[in-house]
């Protein structure tokens, strides 16, 4: 017989999850209702709503995709990119690595500007690649790379786009209401997020905002979408409010619950307030972390708040003093992904975490173990 | 400001969302740790171990989609399918269509077997399908229709796929650990299933299996699958349990934290007794509905014990019905869906939902309004 799981309790400070404070818990398991019940219809109307503050947008169509942020970066390219389009693809990390995948897979045609992880987009890169390709649709690329801990411009390359006449799709899973973002200001078409970072919801759902341009653009596709449950124009019957809504899944309903009662925290904060106590905490670790001679790998200007890339020291092995850190003091921070593996840690301050308990504690571990 | 959400407290007697034991819901509560944390790692092989029980097979690929049942049922389609791959898929109900739907999608030709809703999937069609395709590679069916409370031969029809050397693909969303479903014994090669109904989690998760034969189909690929986030060759790196784990998403761990409860209830119960607690309820729902006159839509030999379709008495308003029972009762039943639209209702006992105590609740709600 196998026994009920009764989780470690950890201190999240990796790259997401981040901590869930225990209200938005609680919230997980109220009692369920059905996906159509009138009561679920208002909570999706609730969502929808609050998600636009956090976006800063006044789309229509925004919602939470009911699957992680990877199936939210899915649902924009299968919908926006048809078979033969130019697609310029940003790529200074993992996640701009995965919208090529998601490009080619849609058989779009990536023009690819890279640079170097740990730096932002060079806006002059993408300014290029457009004046080469004045034929690109699209322009896609990673506000906050996860992988790296960098931020892009997203309103210096909105506006690239815009000028180009192209849509723009956005990655914003790691920068939702941890750092300054205007999607209408800077005029991007599509983005999506995840549940589990500066929200401090559980993972599992991709909060999605998807502009007018956008939407034509999706009604004036000549080829069918690839993908049946990501096809906006089934999931569009489904969460809009107008006229009689028709089935299309059945929604996560207590995850929605968590996602609820996470928005209705940061309404209660203020966004802005949320995007300074990011700020606020990331300078107090910061301020740690160098003065145990840690160096970080973004360079100031580009550097996120909420993800803190810093090179392990020559000499230290990563992994064990990360097993030790979870071990010896339940405290989980990120390992580097790709090229980045082995050689650096990634110490998220996302939503719950970022507060100032987290800051002292993950310093009191660090010093344990450094040099 | 918005404030907390707080839902109706409901007796879910629909086509699912069941009820959710409070034990599900307490531990979709439990404090949030890593993907990537050991003990979630532990907890991915003990859930991977008890759906094994559930879908009755030794298939080391059997898991839980990070996303709805209609994702499973993608899963299954876009690893199985090549372009131009000869799919017989039945029809016999929504979820038939659906399955066409996503053989379209990816590239599939179809050779569609159409049977009446209502009735189960007639197995000689099916023959007679491969006999005039004897170079169709896969056949699809739904073992439970939800839209319908039809029940088709899952033995017969995954033999004959067998014996045409086709693999197959079965829908068991609302069949599984409610009526007898034998993966293994059946030689089904890919099943997709859903966490909300007689497993009696909450919505969300995909449990979904894969036989050695279908594994082999999908490594033997010569095109990409075209979806990133269903793409099984990326997914088994994280899911497997040998060697190092790769990052592929990040799961959605409370649900993950509920499935498992659910799993431990199942075994607890014993996977043959839920089958009997849903056979037994059934006939005494039946026995009550059809003292008041009203007809099943299926007939005895395909009916399904979880989901019991009736006839809406002539003169009478279904959807008046369904909302003074979820008004005044708290009580949610379905609707008729597609063509079934105002003609039928459809009354859930799955998992948690399949008790005695409800089933009385029904009958005498059902009593209140009914001449």
């Amino acid at each position: 017989m196998t026994a009920s799981f009764i989780p470690p309790k950890r201190i999240l400070m990796g790259p997401g999850p981040s901590d869930v404070p225990q209200r938005v818990l609680d919230a997980m398991a109220r009692p369920t209702i059905g996906h159509l019940d009138p009561a679920f219809v208002e909570l999706m109307e609730q969502i929808k709503s609050m998600l636009r503050m956090a976006f800063q947008t006044e789309n229509a169509l925004t919602f939470p995709v009911s699957a992680p942020g990877s199936a939210g970066m899915e649902m924009c390219f299968v919908n926006l990119v048809e078979p033969g389009d130019k697609v310029i693809v940003c790529r200074n990390g993992v996640f701009g690595g995965r919208m090529l995948e998601n490009v080619k897979r849609t058989g779009g045609v990536p023009v690819i500007v890279d640079d170097a992880w740990g730096t932002p987009v060079d806006p002059q890169k993408v300014r290029d690649a457009f004046k080469a390709n004045p034929d690109a649709k699209i322009l896609a690329f990673v506000h906050a790379e996860t992988s790296t801990g960098a931020q892009s411009d997203g309103e210096a390359l909105g506006k690239i786009a815009q000028a180009f006449g192209a849509l723009t799709i956005m990655d914003c899973v790691t920068s939702l209401a941890g750092t300054p973002l205007y999607m209408d200001k800077w005029g991007i078409d599509a983005a999506y997020s995840g549940s589990q970072k500066c929200l401090s919801c559980t993972p599992g759902l991709s909060p999605v905002s998807f502009s007018d341009r956008a939407i034509e653009r999706i009604k004036a596709r000549t080829t069918p979408v690839q993908s049946w449950f990501l096809d906006l124009n089934l999931v569009l019957g489904y969460w809009q409010s107008s006229g009689k809504r028709t089935y299309h899944h059945t929604a996560p309903i207590n995850p929605m619950y968590g996602l609820h009662e996470a928005l209705v925290i940061l309404e209660e904060e203020g966004l802005e307030n949320a995007w300074a106590r990011h700020r606020a905490m990331h300078e107090k670790l910061k301020a740690g972390l160098e003065a145990m001679g840690l160096k970080y790998v973004v360079e100031a200007s580009a550097r996120l708040p909420q993800l803190n890339s810093i090179y392990v020291p020559e000499g230290v092995d990563e992994a064990a003093i990360r097993a030790r850190l979870l071990n010896e003091f339940s405290l989980e921070i990120g390992a580097g992904l790709g090229d980045m593996a082995g050689k650096i840690w990634r110490i998220g301050l996302m939503g719950y975490s970022a507060k100032q308990e987290n800051v002292d504690y993950c310093l009191k571990a660090f010093k344990a173990y450094l040099p």
